[in-house]
């Protein structure tokens, strides 16, 4: 990985919570409430499309200090200027893409332990791990984890890991308190009447939680 | 382009075509009838599991002195051993995914001549034009541009032009005759009761045609 990313509080801009608004305008309202990570999802875009949003996002994510990343696509991710691609298990292997992309930041959600320290070793350099709680935006994720089984995770790698599913002001401390670097979210930004204010509340949460720690 | 591609027989090993048979097995047949080229079109499928197919074919097509195409993901064609990549108007660009790989196939799919042009430009090694004539495998492709309409692009690039969309054993020879440099073909193999007689039947109706040329 080239870039030293700050994995605090993660967007998850998922184009499946954003019906008809602006993906680019949401980011940009998230990144001045202080997110430090935007991943873009877009399940039902083509790659062009999710190419055009990567070459507006990166730059603006870069100019508040944050890390743009692209979920799945790694050719779209790595021609667009993004930092980085966030892989499933689905998706092209972790190998492929650090075979394809040296210096870019590479994630994964693994399936267990194993497949965690699997990922690590194939160059994965860091995890979204979950869901921590149940969740309405990924109904077939699985059943939650909790702060046990993020510890788990946590102590089996070495790299950072996100906490991520059916993440909010409420439950954020717990996630960090079991160590996990950061805390992903999705609607708790994106379904928020303010955007902005949104991701100011959880930056401050995550910010406070990490203090303490 | 870093591979000379025989374009006479272009194989679109179509997932939404083959139902619950085995794609190698059908792509084997096919290069055993005389395919040269096979394209791996699976828009239904992740990423992983296309990386997983065209890991497998690559070999078998080269065993067989024929290329190995992707639709769409370049990452995955790169990275799994293909020799390029075929993409669309709502892809990633083709000046990108020629960045990307400066010495991979990689053909497009234009709408009109203008943007045949442009492809070309950006660095496509081919073109992908049609619908040759009506096709029931793609009822969205828009209204058969024919014989006329492929000589227009055929004489408007200096690239290989493969004719594609309705090709069948009764018009191959029409669109060879308007100068194109081979025919793609799906559901008139991969339909057919028996694929690699019926690879082999348009392999024969295509080298006779180019003869005469």
């Amino acid at each position: 990985m080239g870039l030293t990313v700050d994995w605090r509080l993660y967007l998850l801009l998922d184009t499946g919570l954003i019906g008809e608004r602006d993906p680019l305008a949401l980011a940009r309202d998230a990144l001045a409430g202080g997110v430090t990570v935007v991943q873009v999802r877009a399940k039902d875009w083509p790659a062009g499309r999710i190419y055009a949003l990567a070459r507006a996002l990166a730059p603006l994510a870069r100019d508040h200090g944050a890390a743009c990343l692209i979920n799945d696509h790694t050719d779209v991710a790595l021609t667009a200027g993004a930092d980085g691609v966030h892989v499933g298990v689905d998706d092209l292997p972790v190998a492929a893409a650090r075979r394809l992309w040296p210096t870019g930041v590479i994630g994964y959600s693994p399936e267990g332990e194993v497949d965690a320290r699997r990922a690590v070793a194939d160059g994965a350099d860091y995890l979204g791990v979950g869901p921590f709680a149940a969740t309405g935006t990924k109904p077939d994720a699985g059943a939650a984890i909790g702060a046990a089984g993020l510890a788990q995770i946590v102590a089996a790698v070495e790299v950072p890991v996100i906490a991520v599913g059916g993440l909010n002001a409420g439950n954020a401390a717990m996630a960090l308190a079991a160590g996990a670097a950061g805390i992903a979210v999705g609607s708790a930004i994106l379904a928020a009447a303010d955007p902005a204010a949104a991701a100011r509340q959880l930056r401050r949460l995550v910010d406070e939680s990490l203090e303490r720690r």
